[in-house]
């Protein structure tokens, strides 16, 4: 962590002394000690836009649901489960300067996690009730300490604009990255997106998901360059 | 697959020329395209099993759940998300001299499996209403083709004996390998167990689930041995 923190400070990158948050991965909502409610993200999107924040020089929190994948060099990873671990965590890492926020996170949890494993045979057919989730997004972007940069992701399988627009206002956020997820995308190793912010749309061809980030963490950098950070 | 059957026909294990099934991991069941229930099963046992009785010589067929592991070597993996699949997969298999059920088969799944992204926005919280998955290990143990041995296993938190004579006699399997799963045993190393047969119990002590493999591999062995198979 130490050396993680003196690398980011003696990087030459854009975002030298800067702070990100980056959420990734699916996650998981326990019904019982065994059984949970989870979903199909690989946790590499968020994951590759970590490696390229830490690449421009921003000192990054990476807080990821369960995944396979290796901690990106100069990252610093909090591993959570639940929705509200994961918000616990991302507002563990605030001042920033930017938060991306990637992770399939779950909508709803199951009302109740079961002490013990729900028998087979105790009681017929058991029903999931379930309660929503802390939204994570809009709880950053409307926060006291609000990051300057709070960028949303947006899986859709149809009418991406719209629905990023609407999630923009929504959340409160400032920038949205719509993903189509009606195709192979979830978990595959490529992505096309939008840019979407409060006054444009950017359309960025499909590509690697380690160019997706290359290309994202360099907006970011043109962006907080525009508005440096005031350290208090 | 040509190279692992001409390898299981030219060792001199004493399962040489048996066929065995092992089911392994959790099952996968699909809420809509990108939620899931699953459960904490990592597959480890379930794949040392299959392991451990390749080395003896047998004609292994691994039909496992979403995981993380490796094919052992000389072992068929059949790749399967859904008990409905599991099943499909695992009749498929058959004739066979053996079938070890390690699988964490789910006991339930949602009534339908959603075609598009349930949103969050649409219509409040969905209620997730359950119907039953098929009983995979009764299935095989109460066929037409039924297997010499038929093994299955039960994760118990309390009264593991009982439990799993309850389980003999219900599902019509021969063994039942009952585990403790109160502690930190699912995803960990090591595994404590109970054999039981329909008329003995044995309690092996505590061991790395590799060495669990190779006793319960040894014992299928010497029980095979007693019954040679009959060849059609």
């Amino acid at each position: 962590e130490i050396r993680d923190a003196a690398l980011a400070l003696l990087s030459d990158g854009p975002l030298k002394g800067k702070k990100a948050l980056v959420t990734a991965g699916p996650t998981l909502e326990a019904i019982d000690p065994v059984r949970f409610i989870s979903n199909r993200s690989s946790g590499k999107q968020g994951y590759a836009i970590a490696a390229a924040l830490a690449e421009l020089g921003a000192e990054v929190t990476l807080v990821s649901g369960p995944t396979n994948l290796a901690v990106p060099q100069g990252v610093k990873r909090i591993a959570v489960e639940s929705a509200e671990e994961m918000l616990a965590a991302s507002e563990a890492a605030l001042p920033l300067d930017v938060a991306v926020m990637v992770a399939a996170v779950a909508d709803w949890r199951p009302a109740q996690a079961a002490d013990e494993k729900i028998k087979k045979d105790k009681a017929g057919i058991p029903a999931i009730s379930l309660v929503e989730t802390p939204d994570i997004l809009a709880t950053l972007a409307k926060g006291k300490k609000r990051p300057k940069l709070v960028v949303g992701f947006a899986a859709e399988t149809e009418n991406l604009e719209a629905h990023a627009r609407a999630k923009i206002a929504k959340k409160g956020c400032d920038w949205i990255i719509a993903n189509d997820v009606s195709g192979d995308v979830m978990g595959g190793a490529e992505n096309e997106v939008l840019l979407i912010t409060k006054d444009s749309a950017e359309t960025w061809p499909r590509m690697a998901k380690e160019a997706v980030a290359r290309k994202l963490a360099e907006k970011i950098a043109a962006e907080l360059g525009a508005k440096p950070r005031q350290r208090k």
